[in-house]
């Protein structure tokens, strides 16, 4: 497992503060590692429907996910505040690779990934990304 | 707050086993207060759903809850099962008051309450208890 | 259950916005109940630790939890942002009362309280406020 | 993203049922894929704690998930029963690579890993798996 060298945050294009809540913890005092992925998905929402007004669950497609994955450098103790960074790595036909950083102050505590195909929301079938999701999503490409 | 002498399994009508999950300590290493209202929600919707085949979320109404309480006799620590008790307090023409207790092993370490309003599904309006819904809540009214 | 009046973000003392996540919603595709109670107690603990540096959970006394209560007068929708407002009802020797409401945007849709008992760290039993928290305490009462 | 063919149940060497919860659902109505790792890391705590009784978070050493990662091959809505089968894929001087599988009825909907590393209580540094633990994770090793 070579692991690359710690991104900044200045990596991301786009990042979002989410704070810590008192239940988040598991039974070693941190905050369990599932957390970590809803705030992937919280991130990638939110910069889909509140910075960009796409209404994810009520258009003609939706995202879902296909695969996803995280590398947990440090602990992280409620409470603070998870600031975590995001690009799309790869913008396919029919899906993204978001990359992710979770960041603790300056410092990447996890990174991952989360792969997005697009289905159209009757027959939940895979489809092209519509224009209007491809133009926000190619705001994220880091160049 | 006058506490009433706590309830004993057979107090209530049916039950439910749900075991604890890594993730639901807080920063006390206690299951966290909020997975309780997870429980008396899982095991009311089992009742309905699973045991009677009504469907909550497909039907003319759904349930919509007004108002929820619990009192905590006991920490419970992650990994157990927590076993959850259910009977109906009252029924009335659009609304149910379901009384619930959280038991481990036979010691009641949680109880509480949760008042459901029937709504419809369309309006999200109040209407009265449906006669299929009416039959099977009235099998969980302790007598 | 007749209801008072619904609380101005102006009733309470001090409030935290917490953002939904993706995670939060139910079946109904409204944020489940059991989020309120963790935003409850993130809101009361962000108070006690952040804002006045109390460590709730290494220092000589915790708070254990042993009622609340909620209740609820709108659907949510994620995503949105829970504004948590925060005040104290009663002030005990061991235990003190919460009032919360949850605001979206300026109208309250949710009203709730938790009792939380002091406890010495060791021995787990009642104890009274210490000075250091009766006085973080006092700032929220509701004059 | 060359897919292998899905696991059977029989694949796994230890499995545990655990039934989804009300408020697991997200905006889509399926099961949140968050829930997926707070089930592997559920699956895997109990073999160690209750099956084989190693205090994970009593003992000497510590088990720190290090990387983890999900493919889901079909969603899962709720009420239902998540049946998550567990075996170890390598067994490393001081790590373990866990695979699972998440099965609805005997069809997998979602495979993964996890990668924890054991690390001193004390120290929180990586330290050699304890005899009593390679013994019970060696039970899991697919031959």
């Amino acid at each position: 497992m070579a692991r690359e060298p710690l991104p900044a945050l200045a990596d991301f294009v786009w990042h979002l503060d989410i704070p810590t809540r008192w239940g988040d913890h598991d039974s070693y005092g941190h905050v369990n590692n599932a957390v970590h992925y809803s705030v992937f998905e919280t991130t990638i929402m939110r910069w889909l429907e509140i910075e960009h007004g796409l209404a994810t669950d009520a258009g003609p497609v939706r995202c879902f996910t296909v695969e996803n994955g995280c590398q947990y450098h440090a602990p992280l103790k409620h409470p603070t505040t998870m600031r975590c960074g995001l690009r799309v790595g790869h913008l396919g036909s029919s899906s993204v690779r978001y990359e992710l950083g979770v960041f603790d102050g300056h410092t990447a505590v996890a990174t991952g990934f989360v792969v997005d195909v697009f289905v159209a929301a009757d027959t939940e079938r895979p489809t092209a990304i519509p224009d209007n999701y491809r133009r926000v999503l190619s705001l994220l490409v880091r160049v």
